[in-house]
């Protein structure tokens, strides 16, 4: 047992922590001014960003194998922690930005050698992003055999009725290529009816209706959450990914590694949160002493540290689980990291914005929109509740 | 001791259910568009619901003695939890909405006759809105002492400059009256130094310079929250509310009635969440049966009501302490509120949220946008912390 | 609505206030000692009390009706939680004590002219004690229906097989007459099959095993908390309580004032926790400055306050409505005192017991004590759980 | 980084559990049999299981260097935690009972050869025990600087006058050598105040006035928790430990193996409350149902098992620093585990013994017993509230 990173690791964090500090950091500002500008789709600034993280060799750190950097998860993790404290750039300037990590790892896995030609090769090189299109507005797709969009063959083409919604990315017009999971055979057994298809951006009958907001924001610096339609779109056969019915397992095999690059994300943005509560409880004086004197901020302070160790450390485990057994070997850890970082994060976020007054709640901190991230991260990829009962289930198992 | 309302209050509460049924609710879809449409200000269909208010007597309600309906706090509080069920909506529908509540109460009790003549009247007629300017960046306003604003006597004027923010209502044209609060004699003891002055909306020097967002909301509806600068704003002495050295004593005054308002409104909030989340609870199903049956749901159901009954009681009990023993012997009862009501009800927006999935932080179910209210509350009138130091210490005086 | 007491309510707080301060208190220090020398049983002091209260016109307050002091439940309820104040002595002093006040109810509800003349009278005069014999090791009794234990018509007598526990004063020698539920009729509708029997302390079968510990204490001063045996115990028909199969009901209709003594007596628990708290925060000096300046401390006094308030005013409300309505028209309430009061309660004797260090473990101070009473109250009469599912299920059945 | 055990620490797991599962639980139920029979001290059986367990190479585990099995304590935490799981009965079989490792400690590093020959010997081969008396009833004693117990030189005896109380282990007759806190020089400076002197057990003037119990329990089975008087007790100078002035020092080298040793035995008591938790759900049927089927009970156990995984991280990763850097580098992280660890077990412990119903608070399952502990240890050491400012403090300083 041994928790010192390794030195490639270590070489890794100190060259991304000077990215960080000489130029994700100071672009902040500016970033937040172009945000306000530009309706959906990212910001310029970030191409220049991106120049220069590819310049630095930090980019596509988040993929293992021969088509990124070749990291495995315990050694990308302390890396996506770090991008973390400034989630809105850091990721996307280094071509490790959700959804596109996860598409691109199922490319990478499933794809056919067209499809990665096509596809995985533009998105490895930043030139466009991607939505995955799962989550259905009119059923609870936390239980994803619930899943209504229908996926039929005809002829050389498949044809996709249905509707999602809270699509990420969507919005932004250099989002190219939606993966997309529907029902190819609701007769099979419950796991292999689903499947996945790619369908590029202007396939006719593929609406982008409108965006969807997450607590007032609409998040367009990454292309918002939209709300899509699919009417009778068609797509050649050679858009599956893998095969017909197994599109509920390579859900399953993208999920894994997400959950370890959002949860330390969150942590980073939790260290980033406890920076700011530190500084302005220092900063500020009420009733003839600084905020920082008050017990309570300190039990606050305290109690954010003490979290935040603890998330750390379990989600470092489950990387190296993954790392060592496997996604199925990691399954408990895989659902304890989901269940136990985003409501940590945003207890934090709390305190950090309760510390911050109105301005708290406000554009002049990035605590109330760091907040609206963590939270909706309580349901991303199906409520906490739903992964709780199925963690329970495992434990009770073993007493049968 | 007796927990029945009087029939005053049930006929009210009847005619303002029947209102709320008739009127108000059917228009939420409409205005929620209208919203989307209009810029920072009311939109036009409320001006039609206030007319049918006045018609049908539910017209200025929160103002006691003779300018306004003359109901006791005991007697109005339960109406406010009513108008909470559509918080945007039914307080302006009906007169009631802060912060002109507040306002028309500071100038009933304290405003010279001209005063009253030239902005109590329109207020109370709905022709205009007004704004309350204390809170300001600079500073950690919930120590009052802190306000930095001066208003220095000048010949027939004051002539103020300093710098506010938070201050709601401000970015609707219609606000034409502001309340400000500034520090006209540093030297005098700490709570003799500051007064209010009335302000109009275009004063020259008066900037106002944006608004600032809550957890992504703008609340356009309502005006906004706009950040201020008071550069030699110049307004002549007739202005001054009540006497030099007295603001602090009239802000005082001004909170007691506004916190009963804002619980009451936020236990409404709370019985709505309630009811969505029960009625989304019974639609959805996973893994096989509908999600009402989920043990954890049926949890956060219960602990729902249990907590809203208790929250209920508590701050109708506080209403009558004030109509009964005056604000200062309610004083525990008005921290007591403020502490409790705004985390319980924001606790309850949580699990209806929660229950409703990726829906429920976004615009298609109102419980993000109040939920956000909710929280802000923790923070409006001073952090909760500062109110349960000057409780506890209350508490601890007796044994010393 | 009114949130005063009313004057004959007013009258006897005041005159059992005098007997707590006079009596009541003065003697918890002999009462300790004496506890630790008796063995299972009420400590001789005891009936010197009990003839004060007497004289005093304190006696039997809790029982409405001719047989007793004939006040509501609105008018006993601040009397119980006067006596929480000190639960081990002044509960029995005044012949208000459980599980002796449910017993009484139950013999002055249903009991026979004979049942309540050899029974019912000593009680009423303090000659002796009783126990209420149902919940059941072997299963679990938060559903009634599970009980097993069998009540057997033979010719004149029932016949009681079974195993109870948790049966509480059953150790105290004066303890004379036990009421038991067990089932006459297994093929019977659900809430049918249950009958409650007298059973006198010295029928043959009937073996008192040993106490049961509470957190470790054994809570001899009132007579423990026993393991029964019934081994072929007979009984004449004539110990029969109402009529066959009616022990569901009966045990339903003990519930409701039962719960109102508990809680508010918790409330009295409570109140002395903060009294006690803040004494010890005063007292105790850390790193410079005494307790009570530490920001976490007042943090604790502040929310124990805050709850104290709201759950006394439910527990009230919920004694009006049972007053009022009845106990059906009080059933949400009477579930929701149940579920928000031991659970609060406990919450601020645990922050008591943290503000006194060491000691508050300790037999030195009461609050231990009155944490595992506390503590023990989530589980009786069915764990929380139970009644939050009850309480959630007719909240949904509104929407259904 | 790695997360795996070496070799040697798996050898010794496998080796202990074996005895855990051979020879400790096996004997739990007459161990629990004799401690009702034994009065103060350890019950006999517990010296056969100690010859077994020096049999199976199972002895000192805990103590590092050549005294003891030479251990890291990232090599023993795993051990410590399996010993958890029978914590009244692993620790004292193996020698690697609290307060004796502690003590034992100290002699090795601080003792005089004459005090090891004397005492640490003894202690070693298991044949004594020992207190630690430094916890005062007068004092907030978290504030080690309060100690007020006045050791003072006369000649060549040092004269010891002062209280003390909760002093484990104190009432057992085979606890022969105290090791005393008190100040011998009152004018020093603040932490070069205090000195430890051995105190043998019959020293005329020391007097063991009574045992204090903990929520009810006396822990009689190891010596319980002793007030006792020092009356001009006279120990010869060659009696001090290390130097005079050194005795907040050696506290403190003291306190970091032992938190380790607290904190993973509570784990292990966490996991075994898991363990009897879901045995129960499964086990217990209500309304129709297996316990473990309700929603509420499936959270207990997943929020359990969640918690569990982070805190045995953060204790394993402290373990590792204080090996690798030293007390001081992981000063930090031995305020975290004491903060996070004592809190969340005794919230899984709560959550185990509502499942138990009332058979939960009682002596027939372990789980209240374990709760006290767990509880008690929010005070030892301090408060936890007390190291949570510290740690917040050097938080803070980063940004000072």
């Amino acid at each position: 047992m041994d928790f010192a990173f390794d030195s490639l690791t270590e070489e890794l964090r100190g060259r991304l922590l000077r990215f960080m500090d000489e130029c994700v950091h100071p672009a902040e500002p500016a970033f937040e001014e172009q945000v306000r500008m530009s309706g959906w789709g990212v910001p310029p600034l970030v191409e220049d960003l991106k120049d220069e993280a590819r310049k630095r060799g930090l980019w596509n750190l988040f993929l293992p194998g021969d088509h990124g950097a070749g990291l495995t998860n315990l050694q990308y993790a302390p890396l996506a922690e770090i991008m973390g404290r400034s989630p809105h750039l850091a990721p996307v300037a280094t071509n490790c930005a959700a959804p596109d990590t996860g598409n691109m790892e199922v490319l990478s896995m499933f794809g056919s050698e067209w499809q990665r030609q096509e596809w995985l090769r533009p998105l490895l090189d930043g030139e466009i992003r991607s939505a995955f299109a799962m989550t259905e507005p009119d059923v609870a797709s936390s239980d994803a055999t619930n899943i209504a969009t229908s996926i039929v063959r005809d002829g050389d083409e498949y044809v996709i009725n249905g509707r999602k919604w809270f699509i990420s990315g969507a919005m932004n017009p250099t989002c190219k290529i939606f993966i997309v999971m529907g029902k190819t055979d609701p007769e099979a057994p419950k796991h292999r009816q689903q499947s996945m298809v790619l369908v590029p951006r202007d396939t006719p009958g593929m609406h982008i209706k409108r965006g969807m907001s997450v607590f007032g924001y609409d998040d367009a610096d990454h292309g918002g959450h939209a709300e899509i339609v699919f009417e009778d779109v068609r797509v050649p056969v050679d858009n599956l990914i893998g095969e017909e019915g197994g599109g509920f397992a390579i859900a399953q095999a993208r999920l894994g590694p997400g959950r370890i690059h959002h949860c330390m994300r969150l942590i980073g943005m939790a260290e980033r949160a406890v920076e700011l509560m530190c500084r302005r409880a220092l900063a500020r004086t009420t009733f003839g002493k600084p905020i920082a004197r008050q017990g309570v901020v300190q039990d606050w302070i305290a109690e954010s540290r003490v979290r935040i160790e603890q998330l750390r450390l379990l989600v470092l485990k489950t990387a190296w689980l993954m790392d060592t057994v496997g996604n199925q070997g990691a399954h408990t850890e895989i659902q304890a990291i989901k269940i136990s970082t985003p409501i940590a994060v945003e207890w934090i976020l709390d305190k950090a914005i309760q510390v911050h007054g109105a301005g708290g709640v406000s554009q002049d901190f990035p605590l109330a929109a760091l907040w609206a991230g963590a939270r909706s991260l309580r349901l991303a990829d199906g409520p906490d509740e739903v992964h709780k009962r199925s963690l329970a289930y495992r434990e009770l198992k073993q007493y049968m």
